[in-house]
């Protein structure tokens, strides 16, 4: 049940007197549900709480946060199609994406804790004391990695389970040892709520301290800059805009105490067609690019929408192609109002600039807030001089630059903005002939696809998701995958400890039989 | 020989009008040699040339790197006397700690060397395809971590050879694959143009590309600034004060492009005397103390300044016989007059604060420039109501608060700003009466000691140095030991990429014999 209350660690609280109302885009109308924006009062007691508990839920082992992170995991199952239509209502994504979403939350949460069960991923790092080496005698030095303490996730508004309340941020903190509060985005408040609840149940019935969980409600910025400034709080994820996070990134730096920012922003998601490719599959690439393109409405953060190549009929015949297949495609609904709002000004903003051209801009009648999908062309000298063709149209956009020569490409690439994900399009043995287009793409993003499509991010340990600024304020981390855990640690080394009170993962008999490396051997050997 | 000149890339330039000579404390007189502090130009150059140089040095291999930088060590041990002779001219340090730096340094760069080599280092981790998976194919991702680009280091005042100019800084920069730009610590011009040489003469000698190396000359803090701002720069290392390495961060987060600025800042290194250890052992602890607190005149980071205790007899004890050993100790010289100059005014603004007692203070004649040690007492209720008494006062100074109690005790430890270290002093049973205070300072360190003196930091893969916020701008980093590598570098994944145009790490065959972990099973094994 949808109370539209924050949850303060376990309890239900509406202090604030600022409410709103989600919004289901398919229908057009404000859905029915109240949510109370988090007082200052509330602010504060969470982070507080989150304070507390980390002392308690830091000593948890990595079993008992396995079973609170595989209990989400079922209560969230458990809501079944009240999650489903509740998701549906406040987000315009159809069914089958709400269910894959879910899917998709529940096996991050069921990774984790496979992980933390298992708990080589501390990195146990032991060298052994030598008392009788010259000229000084060695101590005895053990690391493994520690909680950094409460951490604020900001939900996305595209991901409203995989990247919000239990998704891959909160799932990686708690399973760091981290508590959490979430600032519940106002776009699925409720969807936020019911999933919080989830969590909530979770902590009570596995024994976790009051505390380890919040999820605060609001409308506008207040509240997240609030949890942002606030002592208690010792990092932050962030899946959004630019701005968004920047902003965010920009408070933290100047806190008295300076905090590390994880924030997801944009990406254009650069895609080289080389020409050998082109000439022998423009009409299947296009096919290809124009599903893309518009998949999930194009509000996916590897949505192509940079797409370059040589001059060339059979560069032509891509934009042509793409063009006739991209109208052909239905157009969907955006996630609210505002962003189809958003989409359709800042592709208009792109096609207003000097020397664009339509090529394709779907015409016929679109139901209430959904996307007509789009493709621009341009010049490649006129990309380069121009750097605000570079800004991303959010939505079902994309933009073909038309280069002179592979100088010129190299160039556009070279000065790109950082991304999360390049694609080269290439025949087996044409890649080899553009070594430095390669490089110039590499060194601008986290993630190079070979004949493929960026959409589509794989959970997985070797997935990078995050690269070079301002893909990612981070460059170092990434947000998808097991390894994104190590956003939320630090590494902390005991000297001459005693056995008896060094933690599990660090004691001679080694009693979780996990991989550790000592004297820089890995090994599952105790001592 | 020294020429005053700046490395900008293999050359050697003075273009600036701004010189200065470096300084002896021992003798109290300028140093014959006149440096030329790095211009806008010369700045601009060695940055640019850094980035071309990443673009050839990023595609050595680890072997190759290895050897340059056994190189580097080679070339340090051939610069012979004239290396020691210049370092105790600039830093008043005697020789045997000239020496035991240098082989320090040198340690550290054959220890990169060797992790190179082997080059298991990069965490190269592969996800099969599975082109069956249903409802939708897996594709082939493989990971590994690739340098970040060119990076500036600041050399430390209090470390002219193992943290400056070939330090481990640079050592672990240069390992991972990124140009580094030095800006030399104007303390110890000499020494760091020395060692400079030694390093353009390895990469001459070994075929890294021009840029890959540069050092900068500065008096002031201009050099530095303009380096943090360049757009070439992409991450930044410092040892110093919190005043610098903040003035730094700030600079770099405030960037359009903000970089990672890995900063190693103050600390007083708290160690908790517990009470039955001070009982048994007050003689003993005040002689061990004595000598860590005066060590290298205590400018080392891990000096300990703050000393804390449960009133007793004991801690009378202790108090009484540290006052008597320190004076017993024979001052030795700082670095240089303003390091000196400093301790003298922030020693007398900690005694003239409200309730501190001095407990011992040197009085006797002194040479110039060589150092007064002193204790001072203070209770615990004082030292929690006034936070200035937390701020450090480089040099052979030490604190002991006295606590009413454990609550106390453990109250002010959790009000601690963040710390390299901390050190508890027990019998071997008592410390499990104190839970709350260790987890508390665990809570505020980064390395945690027991029965030991926080001086003295091993190089090994075990060593945290580094810690929360001042202690270090990024506690999930070290800057000893080689995971200080980690700093520069980000992971980087290709997915369905040509097996033969993958990185030698990653191909199937796996032809560097690294270990590597395929479908999450840790192997050597080729696919």
């Amino acid at each position: 049940m949808i109370t539209g209350k924050n949850y303060i660690g376990n309890r239900l609280s509406a202090n604030g007197s600022i409410t709103y109302k989600t919004f289901n885009p398919k229908l057009n109308i404000e859905n029915e549900f109240e949510f109370y924006e988090a007082s200052v009062e509330e602010i504060n007691e969470a982070a507080f709480l989150a304070s507390d508990a980390y002392i308690t839920y830091n000593q948890k082992s990595g079993k008992e946060k396995a079973t609170f992170l595989n209990a989400i995991a079922d209560n969230i199952i458990d809501l079944g199609d009240d999650l489903i239509q509740v998701y549906c209502a406040e987000s315009g994504l159809p069914e089958g994406r709400a269910k894959g979403e879910r899917g998709r939350t529940i096996g991050q949460l069921r990774a984790f804790a496979t992980l933390i069960e298992e708990g080589s991923w501390v990195d146990a790092t032991i060298d052994m004391a030598q008392p009788n080496r010259e000229p000084m005698p060695k101590v005895d030095l053990r690391k493994m990695q520690v909680p950094l303490g409460p951490v604020v996730i900001f939900g996305a508004s595209n991901f409203p389970l995989a990247f919000s309340t239990a998704g891959g941020d909160t799932a990686s903190a708690l399973a760091a040892g981290c508590p959490v509060i979430v600032k519940s985005h106002p776009m699925h408040a409720g969807t936020g709520e019911l999933v919080a609840s989830a969590i909530i149940k979770a902590a009570e019935a596995t024994g976790m301290p009051n505390g380890v969980f919040s999820n605060l409600n609001s409308k506008g910025i207040e509240v997240g800059v609030q949890l942002v400034k606030h002592s208690a709080i010792k990092a932050v994820g962030f899946t959004g805009s630019i701005t968004g996070g920047r902003a965010l990134f920009d408070i933290a730096a100047q806190r008295d105490e300076p905090i590390p920012v994880f924030a997801e922003m944009g990406s254009i998601n650069p895609v080289i067609m080389l020409p050998q490719a082109l000439q022998n599959r423009a009409t299947d690439l296009a096919k290809t690019y124009a599903g893309s393109i518009t998949v999930g409405s194009g509000q996916f953060c590897t949505n192509p929408g940079l797409l370059m190549g040589i001059k060339s009929d059979g560069l032509t015949n891509f934009v042509n192609s793409l063009s006739e297949e991209i109208v052909k495609i239905e157009p969907s609904c955006m996630l609210h109002p505002n962003i189809i709002g958003a989409y359709e000004k800042n592709k208009q903003t792109a096609i207003d600039q000097a020397g664009l051209i339509v090529a394709a801009d779907y015409g016929a009648e679109v139901s209430v807030n959904h996307a007509r999908q789009a493709v621009v062309t341009v010049e490649g000298k006129t990309f380069l001089e121009n750097s605000g063709l570079h800004q991303e149209v959010f939505g079902p956009f994309s933009m073909v630059v038309q280069c002179e020569d592979a100088k010129e490409l190299q160039q556009i690439v070279s000065n790109l903005e950082g991304q999360l994900t390049g694609t080269i399009i290439s025949e087996a043995d044409e890649i080899a002939n553009y070594p430095h287009v390669i490089a110039a793409l590499q060194n601008r993003v986290g993630r190079i696809i070979f004949n493929g499509v960026p959409t589509g991010v794989e959970v997985c340990p070797s997935m990078q998701h995050g690269g070079p600024y301002p893909a990612s304020t981070d460059s170092r981390f990434t947000a998808v995958g097991t390894h994104s855990i190590k956003r939320w640690v630090r590494p902390f080394s005991y000297q001459n400890w005693p056995d008896k009170l060094l933690p599990n993962e660090l004691k001679n008999s080694n009693p979780l039989s996990i991989v550790r490396v000592i004297d820089n051997e890995r090994t599952k050997k105790g001592i």
